[in-house]
C-alpha cells in the first residue's frame, strides 16, 4: 500500500515526480506552499543535501527568470515559501526531482494549474539545463501503475526509454526537453487554480 | 504509572495525540503557547528531526488557510509560538503528531476549545492531506485505557482499526479523513476557552 | 566538602533545587539574573539539552502568564536573561529543574524574595503541570543535610516520600501540588528584595 | 555518456572549467546567476570546504577590484549571487576552478560574453596571483575531447603541458597567465550577452 | 622557559590568573580590550566550554552590576568586547579562572589600573559569590616564582593553603573572600590606567 | 616547486611569513583585502582555529589601536575585510602568523607599503605583546632561500638564532621585539602603496 497514485491538479503548488528506490520505481509529490513573510525557503520532508541544493537551485533559477513567467518579483521578498515531500518519516536525496521541484515552486507563484497527468524527473542546472538522470525503467512502470499518461525527461534519457518493451510504455506519452524553460511551457497551464492567492505587497522604497 | 489518562479540554493549544512505543502505546499531549514577539518557533521535548518538521509543516499549512480559520495573518509576526511535548525527558520522533500538532496551534490561535475525550493519529502534508500512520492497535488499545471516546485517523488506516477485535474499539468513535480541514472541523468547538487571549498587534505598515 | 548548604534568600533569582547524583542527592542552586538588553536568553552551567528545554519551557509560560504575576511584558524584550546553575563544571541535566527554574525567573522579573529554607523538585510543562521526577529518597536525605525545612513537588511524588522512613521526613514540611501557578504562590514572597530593580523600558511604538 | 562536450557561449555567468577526477579529465561548467536580494552568496554542487573558499576569494577579488570592470559595486548589495556546479550529485573539491568561478561572475555582473571554445585551470589568491595546478594532461586530453580550442592556465604549469606529446595539444592554443587580470582579459569579450540584466539599485543613504 | 614572569599593572584589562597543568602550576594572562562596535563578545585563546560560560557568566554579572562600578550600562551595547587568554595554541578549560576573568573586564571598562603583582584563582557564580578551586599548591608555587605578592582565592581554599609548609607561602599575603564585590575591591586601584579610553555613545532613543 | 621566493611589496594587505612544515620552513604570503560592506570579516585558506584566533585578536587589537595608525575607526564598519592565505589546498594552523596578520591588515587599512624583502613570526596576544614561537632554524633556511633580507621575531627567539650557525645567518637582519607597535614601525613604510584606496563612509548617526 506504500504505492502511491496520481491524485489529481486542483492545487497550485503540487506537481508529481518520479522516484527510484531500492524496493522499485515511485511516484513522489513536490508540495509548495506560500504564506506572508519575508521570504525565507523552508524545506522538509528528511531531504538529503543535494536533493536541497536542487530546491535552491530551482528557486534561483525562477528568481532570475521572473519576468518570462509574469512573476512579480517582490513575491520573493514579501512571502515566505516552504517545499514538502511526503512522506516526512521517509529520507530522500539524490538531483532528480529538479525540474518537478522548480515546476511546483513555478505554479504556486503563478496560481496556474499543473497539466493532468502529468510526472517529470530530471537534474536542473542554474543556466536552465535538464540533465538526464538514472533509474528511468523502474520510475516508468511505476508512473503507469500510478495512473500517469505523460511524463517530462531529458532528451538524454530518449535511449533508456527506447531499451523498454513497448508494452510498458503504450499509453504513456513521453516529452523529451533540454531546456527547463521546456518543462514549464508543457507542465503549467494558462489556466488559474480555483479562488487563487492574490499576492499583496508592501509598498516599494523609492529608487534612484 | 508512566501511562496517562485523558486531561480535559479547558485550555487552548492542548491536544491529545496517540503514540507508538517499544512497550505498548501510550497517549501524549502536544502543547502549545504564544507570548507576544516576533514570529519566532519553539519546539521542546526532545522531539527528533521527523516530528520537527511535522512541526513546521503544520505551521505552514495553518499560515496559508489563516483566513478559512478567522485567524489574523498578523499573529504570526507579532507573537512567538512554542510547542511542546511532555514529557521533557522522553524523546519522540516520527510524522504520526503531525494532525495533533495542527490542531494544537489552530487552537491556540482561534482561542477554541477542542472536543472532549478526542485524540488523533496521522501525518499531515502541506496541501493538507492527512496520511496513514503505524502502530494503530497499540494506540486504541492506549486510547480506551485513557479514557479517550472519540479517535480520528487517516481512511488509510481504516483497515487497521477493522482488523483489531470488537470487543477492543467498543465505545470509541472513529472519524476517518483525508484532509486536515476535516481534523480541524472536527476537533476545534466553535466555544472559546474560558479568559481568551485577546491578540494585539502592532500597527501595519502602509501598503501600495 | 562538595556537599552544600542552604545560603539564604537575600537575592532575587536565586532558588534552592533538589538534585540526585550517582553519589546521592544534593542541593543546588538556580541563578537568574537580568541586564538591559534586547530579550536574549544565556543558559550555563554545562548544562544538558533536557534541562536547556526546561528553561526554555519554564520562560515561555512565564512570558505569557505575566499578567498574573503582574510583570510587564515588555520586560522581555528589553533585558537579556541569563540563567546560571553552579558549579560550572559539572554537567546536568534532566527536567527536574523545571519548576525550580521557573521560580527562579519568576523572582527576579518581579524582584520578589523567595520563601526561606524552601526547594523544590519537578517538572514542569508548557500549560503548567508538574509531573513527578525520579530520586525523591535521596534527595529528601540532602535537603535535610542542607538545612531545608520545607519542599514543594508534584502530588504524584507523593507516595515515594511516604516511602521513607519517617525519622527521615521529620521536620520537613512537604507541599505536593498539581500546577505551577501552585508552585509560584508558595515560593514567591509579597515582600521585594532589598533595592529592588527598577526597570526601565523604551517607549513603545504605536499600536493600531 | 558521463563526459561533456563543450556548449557555446550565449548566456552570461556559464565558464568552462577543466576538472582532474580520478577516471580521468572532464570539462565542468561554472554556473552564476543573478537575482533581486541583499548580497547573499550560494554555493550548490557538492563543493567541498577548498572549493568554496575559491569561490568567496575569487568574489572578494572582484567587488575589490569593482571598478576596473566597470561593475557598479551597489550590485554586490542589491543582487544575490548563486554560483552552480552540475552536477548535482557529484561533489567537487580544490583550488584549480578559482580562475573559472573568478571569470564566471565577472561575466554575469558585467553581463559580457566569454570567449567561444575556451576552458581554464588554475587557483586565485587574494591578491590576483594564478597559481599553478595538478592534473595538466588529463585535464588536456579532456579539452580536446569535449571541442575546447583555446586553454588558460598559470605559467608554471607551462612546463606540464610541454611535457606533453605534440600529437595531443596539437589544435590546442595555450594562455599561461601570473595575474587573473590577464585572465579576464582573455576571457571576456566587449560583447554582451543578448539580452543583459539591466541593474536597478535602490537610492543610496547619503554620504557625508 | 614556558614559566612565565608577572608583567607588571600598565595597562587596563590585564590580569594575572593562576593555573593548573598537568607539569605543573603557572600564571596566565587575562586580556580584555574594547573596540567601537555593538556589544559583541569574541573569546579567544583556545578556551573549552566550562571557561567559555565563566566568561560569560562574568560578563552578566558586571552587566547587571555596572552601576556599583561606575559604568555607564550604554558601554556595552556601543563596544565591542574581547577576551583573550594566551598562548593562542595552548588549550585551556575550567571554571578557576572566573574572578580573572571579572577583573579583567571591570578594569577594561572602568579603566582602572590592577593592583601591582596581584594574582588570583576562583570560581564565580552569576549571583557573585566565588566557589573554591582545585590545584592550590602547585598555583601558589607557580605564583611565587613569578613574582606574585598577593594572591586572591575562596575563603574555602584556606585550609588548602594552610596545608602546605610556611617556607612556601612566605612572603605571599593571601586575600580569602566569599563575593566578587570583594575581589573587585581589592584588585582594582582607584587610578586609572595612562590614557584612559574616553568611551562615546549614540545619542539614545527617547524613553516612555 | 612547492618553495615560494619574495615576491615584491607593490599592493598593500600582502606580508611575508615564515611558516614551519613536517617537510621543513617555507615562506607564506598573507593577503589582505577590503571592500564596501557592514564590517564582516573572512578567513579563508583552510586555516585552522587556532589561526583564526590568532586573525581575529590581531583585528581586535587594530580596531583599539586605530587611532595610533590614523586608521578612521568607521573603516571597520564601513568595509569587509577577508584574510587569505595561499595556497587554498594546503591546511594551515597555529599562532605564529600572528604578527604578519596584523601587519597585513595594518596595510590594507593605510594604504602603507610594507618594507621590501623582509618576512617575519612571531605569535600576538591581545594586548599587543610579540610571543615567541618555534621551528626558527628551518624558517630561517627559508627565508633565505627564498630572498629575504630581513627578519622580525620575539626578543625570546634570539636565542634560537644564535644556535644556528653564521654561514646560514649572513646576509640576514634580525629584529627582535617585544611589542606588536615594533613590528608594525619596522614593517610598515610611510610611503602609500600605487593608487590608494581612497575608503568613503556613510555619514554618521548623530552623538549625544
Ligand atoms: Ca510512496
Ligand atoms: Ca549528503
Ligand atoms: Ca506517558
Ligand atoms: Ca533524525
Ligand atoms: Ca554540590
Ligand atoms: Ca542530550
Ligand atoms: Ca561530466
Ligand atoms: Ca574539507
Ligand atoms: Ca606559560
Ligand atoms: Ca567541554
Ligand atoms: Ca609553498
Ligand atoms: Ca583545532
Amino acid at each position: 500500500f506504500d504505492k502511491d497514485l496520481y491524485e489529481g491538479n486542483e492545487l497550485a503548488g503540487v506537481v508529481t515526480g518520479l522516484a527510484w528506490t531500492p524496493v522499485g520505481g515511485d511516484i513522489l509529490f513536490i508540495e509548495s506552499n506560500v504564506s506572508k513573510g519575508k521570504g525565507q525557503l523552508t524545506l522538509s520532508g528528511q531531504l538529503g543535501d543535494v536533493m536541497k541544493e536542487s530546491a535552491i537551485t530551482a528557486l534561483s533559477y525562477l528568481k532570475s527568470h521572473a519576468d518570462d513567467l509574469g512573476i512579480d518579483y517582490k513575491v520573493f521578498s514579501n512571502y515566505d515559501l516552504h517545499i514538502h515531500v511526503p512522506q516526512g518519516a521517509v529520507p530522500k536525496d539524490g538531483p532528480s526531482a529538479g525540474i518537478t521541484i522548480l515546476t511546483s515552486i513555478a505554479s504556486i507563484y503563478t496560481q496556474r494549474k499543473v497539466k493532468n497527468n502529468l510526472a517529470m524527473t530530471g537534474e536542473i542546472t542554474l543556466r536552465g539545463k535538464v540533465l538526464p538522470v538514472g533509474g528511468i525503467k523502474e520510475k516508468i512502470l511505476a508512473a503507469k501503475r500510478a495512473n500517469i499518461k505523460e511524463i517530462i525527461m531529458c532528451y538524454k534519457n530518449r535511449k533508456d526509454v527506447e531499451e523498454i518493451g513497448e508494452q510498458y510504455t503504450k499509453g504513456l506519452t513521453f516529452h523529451y526537453v533540454d531546456y527547463v524553460s521546456e518543462v514549464l511551457e508543457i507542465a503549467l497551464l494558462n489556466q488559474k487554480v480555483k479562488k487563487p492567492i492574490q499576492f499583496e505587497f508592501k509598498s516599494e522604497e523609492p529608487k534612484s
